[in-house]
């Protein structure tokens, strides 16, 4: 997997480099008039703690025009993101054919946060098994049991559990394993 | 790469499952009044049999709306590609990161000619390096190059002098080397 002397990092974008769930969180405060944080959901998912009946409200956000392009950066992960840049080759995949009809507004997220990342180097796929990567960082442990490579799991609410692959807790912790 | 017992092909949609040429030359020969057939094109690409002036329409097709959507099926291809996924785990790769505009149609594109093929087989990349697969169907001398695992060359105008690669002629010759 080597090209040149750089190994080859693949990852994920939807909690990992982008901030998914503090847009989820956004839009339903918003329509609801709450104001549940990320630190309530420390080991839940937002739709564990909702209504049931509001449930349906989360997948509604998510097909809306815009969402995924107002999705904000994950805190922490530009400057890390620049920087593996320089030592690895980073691919940026994200399993997009989940919403298919995010296509476009992530191709333009991507272009917005990072305008000179190559487009030979994005990948929006759905079985992260066919990445050919060194290594994986990905919130999804379903994802991550796919990968062939060495698998690192994006900490996140829904996969507090998780146990199988070694943990990063946020962008400073990719700066200590990578850099 | 084993799924089972089936090895992995990644099959490329244009000028392989896809007869982006053909379309091409319907939308040329139907602005210009010309008869062109892929015939005329055995050993040459397009753009350089055509009036340098011309040649700009080309892009302009592949921008407009409905051209992605509307490439028929290589001819042959449905069968032999139903045939592989029944012996393979099959991937549709495209690089569909050249053309940004036409994530939405080839995903259209898919489903209307193969509607139970699975969105986690779908890829949309820009490199083909980044797949995992033991096997790769593609006309682009370029990402067979990258690729890392066995590549076959499907044959087009564009690729006729390349020899670095096993041909495919067509898709008779898919199935005599895979089934």
């Amino acid at each position: 997997m080597e090209n040149g002397n750089r190994r080859r990092i693949a990852i994920d974008m939807d909690e990992v480099l982008a901030d998914t769930l503090s847009h989820y969180l956004a839009e339903y405060n918003r329509e609801f008039g709450e104001n549940i944080t990320k630190d309530v959901l420390a080991r839940r998912k937002l739709a564990d703690i909702i209504p049931s009946e509001r449930r349906a409200r989360l997948r509604h956000y998510a097909l809306c025009d815009g969402f995924f392009l107002g999705i904000p950066l994950m805190p922490g992960s530009a400057e890390v993101f620049a920087e593996l840049r320089e030592r690895y080759e980073v691919f940026i995949a994200t399993a997009a054919m989940e919403f298919p009809t995010s296509f476009n507004e992530k191709y333009a997220w991507i272009k917005t946060h990072f305008p000179d990342f190559p487009d030979t180097h994005i990948v929006f796929c759905g079985d992260k098994g066919i990445l050919a990567s060194d290594f994986l960082i990905d919130d999804s442990p379903r994802q991550l049991a796919r990968f062939t490579g060495s698998p690192f799991l994006f900490s996140a609410p829904h996969n507090h559990a998780e146990t199988r692959y070694p943990r990063l807790n946020d962008w400073q912790d990719v700066r200590k394993q990578f850099l």
